[in-house]
């Protein structure tokens, strides 16, 4: 068991990621969270870039319980000194005990971006290395476009390296900045420069531009590397950073290497969503290990296998990451499919009532008019209970109207009204709410509340909107997916219409439907 | 410059992923784009299994004009003779003159998944690639689960390719099935399987589970197969199969192989978004080569260095896949973007006008607020011209009120009225449309096209909604993107608001005003 030294950059690099913007209390809950599962190196900003990063910096003094806190900054600026340089002054005040800070490794970079000659540049780095030593913090040199660098003029990447060794760098992180380099490249240029340096940590720091930061981090690990730079869920600029969420299972399940604590692993899956719901991301279902669809089995056959060995189909045991197993039902959905999702559902269902084959016909049409039931248990459950006569009407819509006015001062009031029948009681009603939806959700509950109490209990957790056909302009077909859970479960229900109001009544009314028929 | 064979397998294995179901007509649609592009091989689907491919292979009759169409299956059934076997029998008469049959090569699934003995499931991709050799169809053997079979019983995995290429296969193809395996040991079981048979031509597949489906191709590529198959952007079950759109222009630009022809690399972008327009995706922006961010510039000093020289932080020139670099404004964003931007949209902003940080300061705010101008340049415009004194207000709303009624019989009927104050003359219009938001459009375009004809030819071509801060349930905010063309141009338009018919209005309404400021 080799240890290796898992540096988070969600903070930083990550916050590059088109539509990523966090707010300085969104970036206290990231650095929390990302301590509470064990990573060893937070990279929380760039102080001497912005005054968030500075405000961030002094909310977390003394807040981290396992991880070290680290400030990012870059070589002093040119015809300067390290300790004039106000940037690098506010590292030091930050309160970090660790720096990142990166230089050019690559002549073309000296050349082009910073406008100056390659001396001056192995002055910068010596000079800021050896200042923040000086000031007693650990130094961990990111060695940028190190592998571009070392393609194009070996010799001087290397100097960079020894550069940076000589002024007192903790690690060397060898930076893979545009993404562009090959496996096959990093795992040569990674043991060649190992070779050069035995005695020095090195770490790796890959991009996504060529769908291999994952491959090139696990390979530079295998080719020596101690330390992995990455982000959570592989958010960062362009096609994003190295994902840590791939690469620590793989290492610490398969690779046999320890980056965070063995009892953490299992929580990596709630850390995953939990990142995308401070980024405010739709979560990618398909990433590795902790998606959705990670462990979702749709084609017949694989469930079929799957149902007498899971190793047929599963790589790892989702528990491991704590995901989970889920059986899709979709037009290539066999009985196998049908009757995995009425266990879950506890859906009794035989497997040779011919009521099998009505669902799974039924399923397929309304999957050709956009319905889509792999996140829609609650609906589905009702189309089942429908076709087995064990259907409840618990009320029946007779009317809704929904309204929404503004006016010239801006105001704006959405009301809804609903007339259903209850029992043979008609009920009518009225509310306001937040935006149509919210009154038309509102009203509902109304009407019903007095009839069913238990609904009171029932709580709307998220809340989707997706066009399908988007083409078809505003006239297209949307579909709302809600999530709804009481004390015990959660339950998702669908809508599809041209009509996005009425897509929202179904999906709303399937969702009590279902508390009501599950009680 | 060694050629690769791109087996696409989009169709059969992509359309296993979760919420994929391709009608006929999309089916042969994905697969004339594919042969325009220039794939070797496409996999059409499973004529053994359903209906929907039997008649797919029937309309695909002497349609491609490069590509080979290829029938996929599995070994014949245990206990029968593969003459008599329905499934293969399908194939044959399918018309496709490629045949690509999986068998197992790892015994756990020989015994757990075919119940069968090892002997006869050697007999069985025996029998099965001799018989569709008997028939004259090229035979691709995929040989599953390979990597899994080589580590755990590596004599018999290698007896399955044996007898493979004893019964005439024309290419063995090696399967990475649960995408588990790490880029290390597929360099080294690929490397000693070819050494084990050098006169045969093998492939590689491989599934994404460790996020490493596109490195172990090229990998494997490197270690000598001569095919690789894929999907386009990845699509297929669980976290998806090897992405074509990373593979090919990787192997093609950097690693001086031949998958396609040199001309049409240019439109893989295209192919790209092609492909999750028909099957209804969401596209990945951070999609190496093809996503929208993937030449995505951010960082302030990212942007000022691509404009000395892009090849600072550009892995290749984006035009060579036909994307293009783009220079996002947010509040990371520095001069370089804005002064970028405006570039981009035309405006004539000084880099030393105070208007400068003005800008800044406002976009900053309105990100705060859930806006992102990332895709709304047109609403970035407006905003633009406002802070320069260049804007004028070509029309006032005084009120809007939309409203939606279901009734009984099920009708619902969307109805918007619009009052407007238009160069002091009130304009007051009631629309009916599809949903609440076409009959907003309609209302708002009908208010307007006798002051404005030239809005007449401006056409509304994307819609999107998105849920943020989706905890907070149906009274969360939500952020409406518009994409509008007229016949040269086309401009994003956005709107935030809680209230979903606000949010549409906004971007409704900014998107006409931008139409008559450009003017």
């Amino acid at each position: 068991m080799k240890t290796i030294k898992i540096f988070d950059t969600t903070l930083r690099d990550g916050s590059q990621g088109a539509g990523i913007s966090f707010s300085v209390e969104d970036k206290v809950k990231v650095a929390l969270a990302l301590d509470e599962f064990g990573i060893s190196y937070i990279e929380g900003g760039w102080p001497g870039s912005n005054p968030k990063d500075v405000e961030f910096f002094s909310l977390m003094k003394n807040k981290l319980k396992n991880a070290k806190l680290v400030a990012f900054g870059a070589t002093r600026k040119k015809n300067c000194k390290a300790k004039d340089d106000v940037s690098l002054q506010k590292i030091v005040s930050s309160g970090a005990k660790t720096a990142a800070i990166f230089g050019k490794s690559w002549d073309l970079h000296v050349k082009h971006a910073l406008g100056t000659s390659n001396g001056e540049n192995l002055d910068m780095i010596s000079d800021t290395i050896s200042f923040l030593k000086s000031k007693k913090l650990e130094v961990i040199y990111d060695a940028e476009h190190y592998f571009d660098g070392y393609i194009h003029n070996k010799k001087y990447a290397l100097k960079t390296i020894k550069t940076a060794v000589n002024a007192g760098a903790d690690y060397i992180c060898l930076c893979e900045t545009n993404g562009g380099v090959l496996p096959s490249y990093i795992d040569k240029i990674v043991k060649e420069t190992i070779a050069e340096f035995p005695e020095v940590k090195f770490g790796i720091h890959a991009h996504n531009d060529c769908g291999c930061a994952v491959a090139n981090s696990i390979i530079a690990v295998e080719a020596g590397c101690e330390m992995v730079q990455g982000t959570i869920n592989g958010i960062g600029e362009r096609c994003g950073n190295a994902n840590l969420c791939s690469i620590i299972p793989s290492l610490q399940l398969k690779g046999k290497y320890h980056c965070v604590p063995v009892r953490n692993l299992k929580n990596i899956t709630t850390l995953s969503r939990y990142i995308d719901e401070i980024a405010n991301l739709v979560p990618n279902d398909s990433l590795p290990y902790v998606g959705r669809s990670a462990f979702a089995h749709k084609a017949g056959i694989h469930v079929s296998a799957i149902e007498k060995n899971p190793e047929t189909y599963e790589h790892i045991n989702p528990k491991h990451v704590g995901n989970k197993r889920t059986i899709l039902v979709s037009d290539l959905s066999g009985k196998s499919n049908i009757l995995s999702k009425a266990g879950e559902l506890a859906i009794d269902l035989k497997k040779e009532s011919g009521n099998l084959s009505k669902i799974i016909k039924a399923v397929k049409e309304k999957e050709n008019d956009g319905y889509q039931y792999e996140n829609a248990d609650g609906s589905l459950f009702i189309l089942t209970q429908k076709i087995e006569n064990k259907y409840k009407d618990f009320f029946i819509l007779k009317s809704y109207r929904v309204s929404v006015e503004k006016t010239a001062d801006g105001t704006i009031v959405s009301e809804a009204t609903v007339k259903l029948d209850v029992n043979g009681k008609e009920e009518h009603t009225v509310s306001e709410g937040e935006g149509p939806v919210n009154a038309l959700d509102n009203c509902l509950r109304k009407a019903l509340i007095k009839f069913y109490p238990e609904i009171k209990n029932i709580l709307l957790t998220d809340f989707k909107v997706r066009v399908i056909n988007s083409d078809a302009n505003t006239a297209a077909k949307v579909r709302v997916l809600i999530e709804t859970k009481d004390k015990k479960h959660s339950w998702g229900t669908i809508g599809v219409s041209e009509n996005i109001i009425d897509a929202c009544w179904q999906a709303l009314s399937d969702s009590v439907e279902y508390k009501l028929l599950k009680k």
